[in-house]
């Protein structure tokens, strides 16, 4: 599905709506370019864009099947660069991931978009308003992109380590809940979203020193920026892996102490019963000659005796910490 | 054994059966080729190829007894590719893997087939009805080998991925099954499909830099892809592995869990029972003067009493999770 | 907030207060330097200091936004050095991270501080006494600073390593206390505090090597010593990272064991009060003929036979170690 | 001890017995050179190679008190190879490793061999078969040694192999084995067994590469071969070592599993034999007024009923898979 | 404090006892250096030295206030060499490391000790009686220093070893040891000892190529070899670690195993004494019709019975490894 299409001179969207054929004609000009924005397309939708520019083959295929590692790839003279954005879906806490895929040549930029994860609306309309910004022509718009996905990834690891502080209270609170589903959980987000992010950090470290013609040397500083974030963020993900893989131990001891105080209370509770049992047990006996047996106070006597053993056990156990 | 034998010219399959001799006197043309399959070949029935196309005794070696490790060697001019192909069996959840070795000159492709896990027969196919690829040579046959052993790494780590998720739903159901023995086999499964894939990384990222002149420059992208697919492959299989690993640990606390339930269950039912055996007790004694015992309502009043504290205690180990 | 901003000419501070516009005049001069030391920026305040010096628009967001990760980077003829100090706080056991940004040039040194963490105020006081040093230029500026930092590393680690060999005394204990949380949040400390300090040697790496020429040569050793401590510090922490895996595992041990000397336990008693109830049991049994009860001494030679298969109970169990 | 000393002329060995000094005498010819093999010499020994070959004392200190590990060093004109042969001991399954220093010159080969592991006696009789191989002169020796010991590695990890697979039959088995020990031994042998062939794939890699002029190119491939069979020996090494932590942690699962169905079924007998019990001293309590006491078949009909409620609670317990 | 200080001159040391000054003012002679040697000292005991040599501010604050990592760092002409000696406390199985750094110019050599694992004495000595090789220099000095300390680092290493081992046999046997502590307190030893050896190999690399003038290039195969013997030294210990902290895990199963042990006997004896328990509540039932209490040998038949049960589920408990 074609979502936008439109064509950029001097930095400044022409008006009006703006079809393929036209934006075609048009991107010979000087200091123009075109931006055809799509939403999963399909074979027949891509095939006018494919001849136009004459995109390589792999390149389409790539760009209709998704499915791609993020990664940058130059063909000729078209650079190819694939972003995984991703969004913190809070009541799954689940990592939703999407993928776009950016074509840049000298006069065109063509991005792709499978998936919800990714607002490219908003750095469309962003860029729109800012003509200045624009003039740096497809570079500053694969820039825009770059850095909003990137910035985009800022939330996401907050929702994540929302979710880890949550799991660590919970992991050691007195409250018996069993955090091992949820943490086991976390750890195949954060693996996965690791997976979407850090194959970028050495494509965007490309970009950044200047390695393609097709980006302006000027804005080399913005590229390190983007980068920068990126290996915060990859570097944040490293760490919570490490955290969650050490909380999965950690539960293993919680729930082997937890099961150590059921067992104490339960035993407690059975000991305390046992003695009265074995007391009325030695009085059930059928000797002829039991003394106690006569007296008038012999069963209450007895009663008294067993509350008051029950008791003191009970205030033992309590002491030490057993029930 | 000799599965199939055929002379290439600008492309296209020459008619008809053709036997060694023969493809053997003409691969001198210009713009041909020849191809021969074999499948699990003895040292004798590989002994005249190695004469005619003067192969290297280690390579031949090689290709008889398999069990290599994937591989990009050069010998002179030939380039020897050994290829794992693998594929998931579901019944088993095991990874079956073959072993394929191509022999690459400038005019001729060996390619030897151990075990059943690839399917060059549908390679051999689709290129013979697409000359136009074919006239790439001996490079393009490389090529479309690899593509097709690398994209049926594909359903074979979907396979994997499922059962996988098959076991994690497993891992935390309110069932009692322990998927450790699944968790650990699958893992050894990754492992071993891990060091099938990992290896040919580096090789075909050299075919793709164009390090060899069997090899059609123009190519270089496809066998990129190729990588792209490789790479993100071995990258799936680490996750798993990552993912694996996790479950294993994580399989122990619900082991844990569970044995908790199990006996905060049974200590619960003992406590409901232990508490009128020892009220019994009590009115079993032999005391002289039990007021009670004489009662004319004194024993259904006891047994009432009975009644209520069991059912007393079950509503409360029901409520507190423990039945 | 402005801290403190200074001008120094031959090493020597100018007396008396300095405003922002008088510093901005006197910086072309021979031999002399500001220093404009600020704390938490707001944009607004920061915005003459970046026209004066014309900062990078994006090295002005990371002094006003702060959650940089440690880094150097170069602008132009500007370096910008981020620094994440730290602070050992005993009640807590956390490690508090601040931020200090250098913006360094041939004449002007401006600091920016986050958080509570860092004590630039000291730094100064020592620099202001020492006109020898400061003749170095903003490169000494940067020394000093960065050597206070990585000194207060220490401490910091220091109080880091009592803890955990508070931990390990308290693992080992015969009491039963569960430093699993403990171990925990140490690791979860370990790990921040790596982050915050493992990614400066490659940048101080650097400064040693005399990659800028905003750095006096002559100070190349001692930002080698300063990158020295680095390391040690990074050694340090990953070794403590290694022994609180190691103790998280050895924990999981403790807490089994002590899981079945409790066990042990409370079988021992529940076995020393079935075997009187046992007896009772036999003796309340209903026949005609038991000769033992119509014995004169059959009751007290009950009783004491039941009191010593208890006490034989208890001492062997006690022998065994389960008392 | 010196096992055997030859001279090879044209690649064959000269016949009858050749002593140690006329090994000497005639080690200058054109194309002969003398191969001399030492089991565990003794310095004195050792003392007239020393001086006639003018080898480094470091080398000989290394051939007479063993215990390196596996390297490869370059002494003036000067190649020394150590070499740790390794053995699989089946009824201990322990991995024997020996230790085999070859000292190659341009006209010698010097053989030490330490322990029982290598059977250098049979790559001397191949050798000595067939003098076309040996004309590659002390090259050809050292490929043959090294072939032979890598080759070795062959059947050594194909025990282990074995062995891994009786430990994951056990560790899965219904039978309550406790394959700890086993999986921990065989991790050690494994980590020795990779200590011992790791560190030769960087020296064969430069034998193969073509780095000594000892070596004949022509032998490069062979080299190359060896470093592929090192290097797959490696891999499946680290693999096994991957298997057998997993099955440390499988087992700990199987542990608690059992542990869990024990404590299920133990605990099953117990609510069986608690529920007669309790009935039983219900009918023991001594009220005046307990009407089924007093019915004819008050008892029997008691008994029936308490062989209904435990046959119900096995018939129960069966069910659920407790007993 | 000054522990030694002489003159060489063609490597003999000159006879009498030589003061710091009569030191200073010899050292400029053809073939002649000073060794002084030194004992934690005081900055005040080092000043003259400092001063005299003219060392480096920073080296000389590493040599007063140790507390290095092990490191080599060049200043202008003198070599700095920080080493940590290793000795092996056998009553409480711990690695006492101390520091040793090593001064080394054209013409002198100065040795600080701090701590007492080193035995510089015996270097001295050995180095007295030599003079051969006290003619080369101070670099002699240097190689004498690391090759003893490296060399010490053997039997520390094989003290480990044989704990190892003990452990091993503690982990593993049938009493009811638990080895978590030690195992811990070794992983901790040999974390700490790593640190203390595997930051050597890069420096002693260097000086084994040659890096250094102050080194005699005769002298570079004596640094390789002990680069050799500090490799090996790093790899063991490295395998000791992956050792320990798989029979952490290990261990881990033991205890549970131990526990299932445990829990199993238990319960068979209570599962014997329930039995009787419930025939003896059954006979005590007061029933007006129980045939077997009237029998004359009902008493002795049931205790029989009860004795032929317990009997028999004893035996049975015994072949089935519960008892």
């Amino acid at each position: 599905m074609i979502v936008d299409c439109a064509i950029y001179e001097d930095g400044k969207r022409r008006d009006g709506k703006v079809d393929l054929e036209h934006a075609y004609s048009e991107r010979g000009r000087q200091n123009a370019f075109v931006w055809i924005g799509l939403y999963e397309p399909t074979a027949e939708e891509f095939e006018s864009i494919k001849s136009e520019f004459e995109l390589h083959p792999l390149a389409v295929e790539d760009a209709i099947h998704a499915h791609q590692r993020p990664k940058l790839e130059v063909f000729d003279d078209m650079v190819l660069l694939v972003l995984k954005p991703a969004r913190y879906v809070d009541p799954t806490e689940v990592i939703e991931l999407g993928e776009l895929l950016v074509f840049l040549g000298h006069d065109y930029v063509i991005t792709v978009r499978h998936g919800e994860a990714s607002a490219l609306q908003a750095v469309r309309e962003e860029l729109d308003s800012d003509p200045a910004r624009m003039r740096g022509g497809p570079g500053a718009v694969l820039h825009a992109i770059l850095d909003r996905v990137v910035d985009d990834y800022g939330p996401a690891i907050e929702g994540l380590e929302e979710d880890i502080d949550q799991v660590e209270a919970e992991l050691f609170s007195p409250e018996r809940s069993n955090p091992g589903e949820r943490i086991y959980r976390l750890l195949r987000e954060v693996l996965a979203f690791r997976r979407a992010c850090a194959p970028l950090v050495d494509p965007v470290q490309k970009l950044a020193a200047g390695h393609f013609d097709q980006i302006d040397p000027a804005t080399r500083d913005y590229f390190r920026d983007v980068n920068d974030h990126l290996i915060r963020a990859r570097d944040q993900l490293d760490g919570m892996h490490d955290l969650l893989t050490s909380s999965l131990q950690a539960n293993l001891a919680q729930v082997g102490i937890r099961q150590n105080e059921d067992m104490r209370r339960i035993s407690a509770w059975v000991a305390i019963i046992a003695v009265p049992t074995a007391v009325a047990g030695i009085y059930g006996m059928n000797f002829e000659h039991m003394p106690e047996l006569d007296w008038t106070y012999g069963y209450p006597a007895v009663l008294v005796a067993m509350l008051v053993i029950c008791t003191s056990l009970y205030v033992y156990f309590r002491r030490a910490g057993w029930l």
